[in-house]
């Protein structure tokens, strides 16, 4: 197939574009340096020497592999940009990477949250209108999240639920209620897409993904030119990822408020073969259906734990601290979120282990002179604590 | 109250400015002349010849009522406008009509989508962030749209329901399938209002508002210089107000496919009445609240058979005529949405009625020799008949 990806420099973009060229798929890249640039401008940087630019890595994968990727370095908010790559690629899969994903970079200011609603919403709106043009039977495999559900009191169900209500009953779109202005942005996405599959008969897939953890897929062994990123700093980091190097480099696991937080989570390798398999199985014409993609269920006391009692056998000495919750957000509550669709089109998970999180030292203990120190703590709060006053 | 009221230039902003000075509220209004200028793009124009600018309106009040309204022009994606007039006027209550209200205008091309969506949000973010440092106890009450819901087979509330699904229940927020990119555009603004509630504490009545009809209200009377503008035209104007235009001037009634498309209507005076109410009966701080804002139903059929017969009786030779619909959309479908937490509030409905059609014709006849005939036929289609070729 023809598979574009857009956004394929980043953690999960760069990985999905090996795997899928190394099982044989024509892959075309489109990025436009953001995260990179978000991260020069933060002072933060990837534990892992990632290749200096997106040409270079896919170089590096024709060196290695023997097999060529097209790169296209330019912004899905310049319309010409996305539709300039929809007709001279004329892609089978458009798989949609390229977006702000970081809940605290929405939170920092208004012209952060206003950057990344206009960023993901209006390149979204771009690539649906140049599909609507220009490849109309091209699958949409669209990266959300499950933020966008929140942490509702009943079972999250897998994009609609069927309600039943004063007597008669329809299938609906689940209730959202996204958790920061980036969540939010997801949320818009999805209207958008929902809409233009029902008014073009464009069809999409919307993969509502969990929180993804790992540093390795097959391919990022292959060569050193073939990493992939690796964040830990508040902005880009995430749970899992963020206590295994504050195990390595002996800073206590940071648990956010009481630590009952539950979310959705998957390994790396994972994420890109339920990319595989959702594009490889593509909904019909006017289809917009929606997977919910990750493998288990932990609260983040649960993970802390788990890299700790892993540390201790590893060697390491893990404290677990709890610090004030930057964000607002429920920190004990019910979560219990359905996932079997992508099970049913034959994903096999890679569960969470003490082996894999200390696989995950390894790799990390390797880069470790690498991490900056002074960017791991929350900062970013989602009430600033010093509202300017109303009337200076 | 200090009342700001953004967008107040438009059909239902001037009128509510009008309105609340007249009862004694200290009214400033901000405008960016959106709705002026795409009406001179599109070479349409108002039925009613309306003051040159809002400026004028608020003097020529001034002249005819004797209360002054400030009056701030400037556009609220830029935030520096916003925070000044928070900061200067410190509003207890934010009135918010300021944004690109038209379906077909957001379905003319990808530029006007991304306009719409990106001039609504991103504006509404500013108010909110605005509102956030600069007047955290001000009341935002902002004007959403009935076509949030789109027609699902089950009953319509007021903004959540309670869902109950596998043994657990919880109230939610109601499912949304807007219709255009500019409905998506108010789902999207609904989703950021209700996070900044809960995040910040913020206040907010979101007022999802039916169809409005009408031309005049108490104070549009008093002085020809005080008339709202009547829009007819394709892109700006609305079923029932065109259809007693298209009666006037011998027009056949245009009659969108099936015609069996139902929603809420409402008189133009209700809708400052219901601002009225829900501005002078806050939530509480942290509170995000949904109001169904329209006291009728009806099909568009049925209101094509009320101007009819309405036209008949003033002596008006009136055809209804079956149109292509330009729009996806359920051409037969179940409706009802409740409505009641205006009418608890002491909202006194003033009904669609033949007299009222009949006062509507004898206003419009007025202006007749203002209309601009080839503006009123549909051109604008949700699917547009000839697309792009894949690969030109």
């Amino acid at each position: 197939m023809r598979v574009l990806i857009l956004g394929g420099d980043g953690y999960l973009g760069w990985p999905t574009a090996m795997h899928l060229s190394r099982l044989g798929h024509d892959v075309h890249l489109v990025d436009n340096g953001l995260r990179r640039r978000a991260h020069r401008e933060n002072e933060t940087d990837s534990l892992t020497p990632i290749a200096e630019s997106l040409s270079a890595r896919a170089r590096a994968w024709e060196e290695v592999d023997g097999r060529r990727m097209g790169v296209s370095m330019g912004d899905l908010c310049d319309h010409h940009v996305v539709e300039r790559v929809l007709r001279e690629f004329e892609p089978e899969v458009i798989v949609h990477y390229g977006e702000m994903p970081s809940a605290p970079y929405s939170m920092a200011s208004r012209a952060h949250a206003a950057f990344t609603q206009y960023n993901n919403v209006i390149g979204t709106l771009n690539v649906l209108f140049a599909m609507r043009d220009l490849a109309p039977d091209a699958h949409l495999v669209k990266l959300g999240t499950m933020g966008e559900y929140g942490t509702p009191n009943i079972d999250i169900e897998e994009g609609f639920i069927e309600v039943r209500h004063k007597g008669r009953s329809d299938v609906l779109p689940f209730p959202k209620q996204p958790g920061s202005f980036y969540h939010a942005s997801k949320v818009h996405d999805s209207v958008n897409i929902a809409l233009a599959c029902r008014i073009w008969d464009l069809r999409a897939t919307d993969l509502n993904q969990g929180v993804v953890y790992g540093i390795h897929t097959e391919d990022t062994k292959r060569d050193e030119r073939l990493l992939t990123r690796f964040d830990y700093d508040e902005v880009f980091g995430t749970a899992l990822n963020r206590f295994c190097l504050q195990a390595v480099i002996g800073h206590p696991l940071t648990v956010y408020g009481k630590g009952g937080q539950t979310r959705g989570y998957l390994n790396i390798v994972d994420t890109i073969r339920c990319v595989e398999l959702a594009a490889t199985n593509p909904p019909a014409a006017g289809e917009y259906r929606v997977f919910n993609q990750f493998t288990e269920q932990f609260s983040v006391t649960e993970l802390a734990e788990l890299v700790a009692r892993a540390g201790r056998e590893y060697g390491l000495e893990v404290v677990v601290k709890g610090i004030d919750d930057p964000r607002v957000e429920a920190q004990e509550h019910y979560y219990n979120a359905t996932h079997t669709k992508l099970l049913d089109l034959g994903l096999q998970p890679h569960f969470l282990s003490e082996t894999l999180v200390e696989s995950m030292f390894e790799a990390i203990q390797r880069y470790r002179d690498r991490v900056i120190l002074d960017r791991i703590l929350p900062r970013i709060r989602w009430r600033p604590r010093e509202p300017l006053p109303a009337s200076p």
